[in-house]
């Protein structure tokens, strides 16, 4: 069963991005690089501890995050706690939160030897360089952008930290100095702000962060079993609208099966038309790691309720070891702390000499 | 001669208050407190890095500060330097002020002894704090506070430091739970909201903040020799206006001698009609410790230039000593920074566990 999550992806855009295979990564500002190629530069990405992440944060984001980690010499990935406060939480609900997203992203593949898997609030340096850039930060540039335009739909106001969470991206960003950011959509113009404020220091203090640039997706993104012209959401009221990784393979089969299609019983891809059945094709190409195409060929003389069973027995193929590995994983906490505070030290190696650099700059000493 | 400094109190309202003798104490909330009864709680407040000090600072809040040590049996005094970056600083100009600040404080009676003096910037605890106050705070709560209408007045705009500014002003009283904070009329409004912020984050986590109380004085305050209608600044363009506790007695004779008075030349004390002299036995009172009574009848029989002969000679006497000394700790750079750094180490010993508690209660950790 899943864990009840609050996690709002309409109203609290985060860094995770949805990809689906097959991935294309853009480097914005630069030419499309050569995947096989060997890349320089530092990844950072952060997801907020949401607990359990859903198919649709698995096959986007993770996926996506686990292949950055082979590609680039240097990539952090930090559980951004301290966003996630912007929304009211419950505390133990919270640490709990970490502790599961910390195990997912291992059972997902994430691995602390190649990549540092950290807690945002344990390294004080995010707030601190936060301060400073909000400094550097005019109000009227925070007015429009998406976290704070998409929460004043619903209530018209928010606390201080929604409104200047972009401002805590960038220092999240700037802090390692990182030269990669993958984003969604959704967050391209949070890392616009990020490249302005890098801009904008070295302009002030004398060059010292790189510009980061978005590695941007342009695959579909997972959409909810329910409503297919919706994202996959954890904060989906119907539970039979989203799979969490670590859904039974019975809760799997039932979700698949009563997945929204139409009248027509033969597999097709048009998500134009077909919405319903083509996010089950986009699930089934991803889970399988085939092609759209070579999906539609295994479907052929199927009609969609015998696709379903084909694709709830591919999405349990892949889901089942994830699923055993965080319970594995859960029932030993003192090894989750272990591996969050080796992650913590190691961005604190990295994340302190910048600061102290910053804190020169500016005058502090 | 004072150091160029870009303080302006008008524009960027700060802890510092203005006190003149005869002090009255007034805790906000409290009877006013015998000044003779040992108090307990702790005091904490803070000082913008303008460099030196000019008089209005010194006789206001300085010698009240000097005053609480000995009232207090615990007592923080901060150079707030990650407030002064809410307007722009030369980084050169700042670390030196910074440092400036610090020899003035302990030339004027701050003993490091009997109160921690510490550099903020060196206490990451302040802008984590201040991060998570932010995710407590609305944002139409901080629309009307002095320090953005009054910026708003001159640009319409500012930054996001100087929007959140009174955040991080709750954050820097309440990470050392501080109980009594000595503020000027203009800052009242700044301690109600770390007075609500205390009462939200006890309501939400439960109890952990005292609501910090203010000791209010109400004397008046200094005023510009100048124009007698404004408050003696060290932003004004005007350089005989204010006196630096730095200045030659050469230089104070000719401020004080060309200070703007009336035609009228018996010295009498009448603020409201006559406020170019009423300054004067104001800030006589003040330096040579009498009431404002006894300076009035000193000047019997003088007239307005022959006063102001007395009253500059009184300022030379209570600053020359001051100056002396900051001359002397100005050529100890490294005496001064490690006065700061062994405030920073005492300041953190109180900041750590009071953060720690609310990182765990926040759910964190």
């Amino acid at each position: 069963m899943a864990l009840p999550m609050r996690n709002n992806l309409k109203h609290f855009p985060r860094f995770i991005q949805k990809l689906n295979s097959p991935k294309r990564l853009l480097c914005v500002g630069l030419r499309p690089e050569n995947k096989e190629a060997p890349r320089s530069g530092r990844v950072f990405s952060g997801i907020q501890p949401t607990g359990v992440p859903h198919l649709g944060n698995y096959l986007g984001a993770l996926e996506n995050w686990v292949s950055l980690q082979h590609q680039y010499p240097s990539v952090l990935y930090s559980i951004v706690d301290l966003h996630s406060i912007t929304q009211p939480q419950d505390p133990t609900q919270l640490k709990s939160n970490i502790l599961d997203m910390a195990a997912s992203l291992l059972a997902c593949g994430i691995n602390p030897e190649k990549a540092i898997l950290f807690q945002q609030s344990q390294v004080s340096e995010h707030a601190e360089l936060s301060w400073i850039l909000g400094c550097l930060t005019s109000m009227p540039r925070l007015r429009h952008l998406p976290q704070w335009k998409m929460k004043s739909k619903v209530k018209n106001e928010g606390s201080v930290g929604l409104y200047t969470y972009p401002v805590l991206q960038a220092a999240d960003i700037l802090l390692y100095k990182s030269t990669h950011v993958p984003v969604g959509e959704d967050q391209v113009q949070h890392l616009e702000l990020a490249q302005d404020l890098a801009r904008i220091f070295n302009n002030r203090y004398g060059e010292l962060f790189p510009e980061p640039c978005a590695l941007l997706s342009s695959t579909q993104k997972v959409k909810s079993l329910r409503d297919p012209s919706a994202k996959m959401s954890k904060s989906d009221p119907q539970t039979m609208a989203t799979v969490s990784v670590t859904d039974t393979p019975d809760d799997i089969a039932l979700k698949i099966r009563r997945a929204v299609t139409d009248f027509t019983s033969e597999v097709t891809f048009d998500p134009e038309t077909r919405p319903g059945v083509s996010n089950l094709v986009n699930i089934h190409a991803a889970v399988a790691m085939i092609s759209v195409q070579e999906a539609v060929s295994q479907a052929r003389g199927l009609d969609t309720g015998a696709y379903k069973k084909l694709v709830s027995d591919a999405v349990i193929q892949r889901l089942t070891p994830i699923r055993e590995e965080i319970e594995r994983l859960r029932s030993d906490r003192a090894h989750l702390e272990r591996v969050l505070a080796q992650g913590t030290c190691r961005a604190r190696e990295l994340a302190a000499p910048v600061l102290a650099e910053v804190r020169q700059r500016v005058g502090f000493c």
